[in-house]
């Protein structure tokens, strides 16, 4: 039997970040990623066909909408092909000798840091550091072959780089979940999309997201999400971020959207996927 | 002349933080403030009347909504009576001896380290350590006479507590405004309140939001702001936070919130306020 080909998808971090995990879980086991410093370079090696797929984070039910990615979808021609909800589960990591009364100093990125801050503030006398990184802490800690340091950081990193979990369960909240989008430079939609993702502006005039809404409410179809967005420098001006359910292969959503078309002073189309029917 | 009382209020942080700005904007100079170490002790505070009112962020034109304070909203019985819209600008903040070239270390907040990430990433040989408030890291330098350390934070941090700016204007994005609500425990509202903030849930249906916000676009009841919000446990049900134009002292605005009960299965006002015309 001939050799499947492994899709090559690049994500944001180094090896072991959630987003690998997330890519894992998406693509499979037989993937071949490229860690890619910043989420700029993901979509730009997914543009310019370095890789076949690229993987970035949305929202996260802790820190919400991740605007900075919504901003590079508006910017690049990249098509959302697929989601994966994530359970993201923060484990303090460390060198296989230490313990975790030896730990001085904990590594991690900003936001695992804030996801954590009640658990991280019972260690007692540790320094917390920001990294560039979740996983890229526990790399460093194997590096540098540091004994009174932890990472927060996934399982994953902690097998990735050979260090030991000194705790599970660091978030402060259970119920954390990042949400992650799958994106190709492609015009065709997967045959299974049951949900799209939008972005339009609309003229600020009184009842205006009312009657936008109406092309979808009176065609059925229903919402999964919306959010406003302020448009910097046009202070009464707002983007309407939407999904919903359905796809433009069926002739309502196509109606929905050119309707919207009448309406909106933009829309973007950020594309048709399956649902991940996960709860995010 | 009687010597006019000032205000009590407490804010999130150290002396010289950004929520200590938007309250002497607001409320004035003359003010008592009580700074806490958590959100969770400001709405304490203003519930147990410690204070006279409290002042939260709420929303980061970068980083979104912070879910926090919308959860304290709900769980506490406080009104929101003002908002106040702050251009964020950060500042690298050293002692009075030090250089940009002596620098080693660089604490903020992690929220503020991760808006000046570009800016932060620039600086040479630099270790970034995330403290648990961008003042606070001020308030250290000074404490601890760190020569080779900087803090980002505020001006106002920066004079509070007589330390040095090294650079203006660290922010990723020129475009960084943070909204504060302001916080009493009250059942009036402001006699110049022309905004009502509010959050509700649905039943799970198709057309439901549509039908939901019908009340406020049948009423030319214009809106300024919606957000749907997952409900954790209930995977498809979520919360929907609203700001209108208006208030209750309105007969349509009254007429538009009895409608919306109607069909809600959850509807709580936060409180009505006069906006702030500057753009968030």
């Amino acid at each position: 039997m001939p050799k499947r080909a492994s899709a090559h998808v690049a994500f944001q971090g180094e090896r072991g970040a959630y987003s690998e995990i997330a890519a894992r879980r998406f693509f499979g086991e037989a993937i071949d990623l490229l860690p890619c410093e910043s989420f700029d370079l993901v979509f730009r090696s997914v543009e310019t066909r370095k890789v076949d797929a690229g993987i970035v984070p949305i929202e996260n039910s802790q820190a919400g909408c991740i605007h900075q990615n919504y901003d590079l979808l508006l910017k690049h021609r990249l098509r959302i092909v697929g989601e994966l909800n994530l359970r993201v589960e923060h484990n303090l990591i460390a060198h296989p000798g230490a313990t975790l009364r030896s730990i001085r100093t904990v590594f991690s990125h900003p936001q695992a840091l804030m996801q954590c801050q009640s658990n991280t503030a019972k260690l007692k006398d540790v320094k917390i550091v920001a990294a560039y990184d979740t996983a890229g802490s526990v790399k460093k800690i194997k590096e540098e072959n540091l004994q009174d340091a932890a990472a927060i950081a996934s399982e994953l990193a902690a097998r990735t780089y050979g260090m030991k979990i000194l705790r599970k369960g660091m978030q402060d909240s259970p119920e954390n979940f990042t949400r992650f989008l799958i994106l190709r430079k492609t015009r065709l939609e997967p045959p299974e999309a049951n949900k799209t993702s939008l972005v339009f502006s609309l003229k600020n005039e009184p009842g205006a997201l009312f009657r936008s809404l109406s092309v979808f409410a009176l065609r059925d179809i229903d919402l999964y999400k919306i959010e406003s967005r302020p448009l910097h420098g046009k202070p009464w001006e707002y983007f309407f971020y939407i999904d919903f359910a359905g796809s433009p292969k069926e002739a309502n959503c196509r109606n929905a959207l050119a309707h919207l078309g009448e309406m909106a002073t933009f829309l973007k189309v950020l594309g048709s996927y399956p649902r991940d029917p996960r709860k995010f």
